[in-house]
């Protein structure tokens, strides 16, 4: 088992869906990405918040195995995200974006990170990714996300980031942006061209492609008939994505690719069911192997 | 081995996608079922076609194992369809519909086909799919399809097809729409309790939902980097279902109707690879059976 590290925001989001609304709840890639990974090894996140950030909402973090001594408290306001999901649930609509704290954010590692082994950039300007990568000293497997924003302002440096990137994980929507492609089968094909040993396309409630030159590997998310807020999802399965592989301590093996995909739709599955992170912050590994069980029983013919 | 009914359209269609257009190139549930079932059992066909409908059209399904002695021919033209597709390929957006001879179409099965022990009565009226079923005697399996149209003029009539059949395949955004739900798990799952013991919610590129009361059975498509046209995919899907339960002669068999929704996907991603029935009318075993295993290895841990 080796340590992981994730660069990412950490927000409190305003949220609402058709099965109700929470206000200023907790929320954020690294946080998201954070409680799903620590189930599997230990997480380190590197990440800035406001003096409004809870004393319990980072003593959470530490009681569920997650190293906060990369994370920056800055004067001023946690970032915060408020969005709504109509309809089919499969988009979300923004309503605001403080950036706040994190407009400023230079990601910077404690000594005692750069030689983590398993490294995920979330969302955030590929600019800071880069700069993140240059203080890891030797990784064993990059990781990185990246949304619209991105791929419509920031396509060079986004691309130099693909060049030194083992995967991308990505939305099927982005996926069709990035590679000017009409579906996902065939934009993680172009994305593969750019770089990545792997591209795995995030399909929400329809699962994922992962994409290497092995070929493709295509399951469905688990099925939940209620889902009551979708936010998440995605940093969720990469979470569960970069755990699944720091457990195995592989690097890039198509074999624990697989599982690490399997894992991420375990976890996201059990985000969607609930408001923000409510799900992940009592999530046990019974309830992981459980639902490995029931999702293997789904998919086996 | 039994022999397979199915009920349904034979068209013409004016087809333009992002890959090209076609002009009046063979169409219709029937003939895409029919091309699709015929490679497993030998398949009866209850339509109706006008005088323009081209006898090497004909030729061609009897050539295929397609029994067309229940075909009517009448006075008029055959029905045309005009649609194109654009963006993503999801949804087509119809230009025109030209019932013709379809508009009267009365389903009058041959005493021959009164035995018959697999049934599917694709999308036609409702009150024809009932006046189809009154006319059979001991069936062993009886599905049938639906579309919006239906669903907003003929909901009783709807209901009470439902409550006679044993497996509904309907589309995804249909199923969404007949069951007031949002996503096709709920939907699925509300379907069920209007009566028939299995439902198939038909996904597209994304693959299918089977839910019965043992449960959910979900897998994606094959994956198709170059769709060209997608028109006939959800009647390919319902043929190979009901050919690899008729060849398999089970009736209602959990692992049978895996069975039967993964030949849906296969059978379906050739389809959708060429207009029209061009990929169908040239389809040998083997090509099923080479697909078959490459589906495999893409859904396989």
């Amino acid at each position: 088992m080796s340590d992981i590290l994730v660069v990412g925001s950490l927000a409190y989001d305003s949220i609402s869906t058709p099965s109700g609304k929470v206000d200023r709840t907790l929320g954020g890639s690294a946080n998201y990405f954070s409680l799903a990974s620590s189930l599997y090894a230990k997480t380190r996140v590197v990440g800035v918040v406001g003096e409004d950030y809870a004393d319990t909402d980072m003593k959470m973090l530490t009681s569920r195995n997650v190293d906060v001594a990369g994370l920056q408290k800055r004067p001023g306001k946690t970032f915060h995200w408020a969005g709504k999901y109509e309809g089919d649930l499969n988009e979300a609509i923004t309503l605001a974006t403080d950036l706040n704290v994190f407009e400023h954010f230079n990601p910077e590692l404690p000594v005692a990170y750069k030689d983590t082994k398993y490294v995920f950039l979330a969302n955030i300007h590929p600019e800071l990714q880069l700069r993140v990568l240059e203080q890891i000293e030797k990784p064993r497997l990059v990781g990185s996300d990246t949304m619209n924003f991105w791929i419509h302002s920031q396509l060079p440096t986004l691309k130099k980031v693909l060049s030194k990137v083992d995967v991308l994980l990505i939305n099927e929507g982005e996926s069709k942006l990035l590679s000017k492609k009409s579906n996902a089968i065939a934009a993680a094909k172009e994305i593969l061209a750019m770089g990545p040993k792997a591209v795995v396309v995030k399909r929400g409630e329809y699962g994922f492609v992962l994409h290497s030159k092995e070929g493709y590997f295509v399951l469905p998310a688990f099925p939940i008939a209620d889902v009551v807020d979708p936010t998440g999802a995605g940093d969720t399965f990469a979470g569960a994505f970069f755990g699944s592989l720091a457990k195995a301590d592989v690097a890039f093996d198509l074999h624990a690719l697989k599982q690490a995909c399997i894992h991420g739709c375990l976890l996201a599955s059990f985000t969607v069911e609930k408001f923000g992170v409510e799900a992940l912050k009592n999530l046990t590994w019974a309830d992981v192997e459980a639902r490995a069980t029931a999702y293997d029983r789904v998919i086996t013919p």
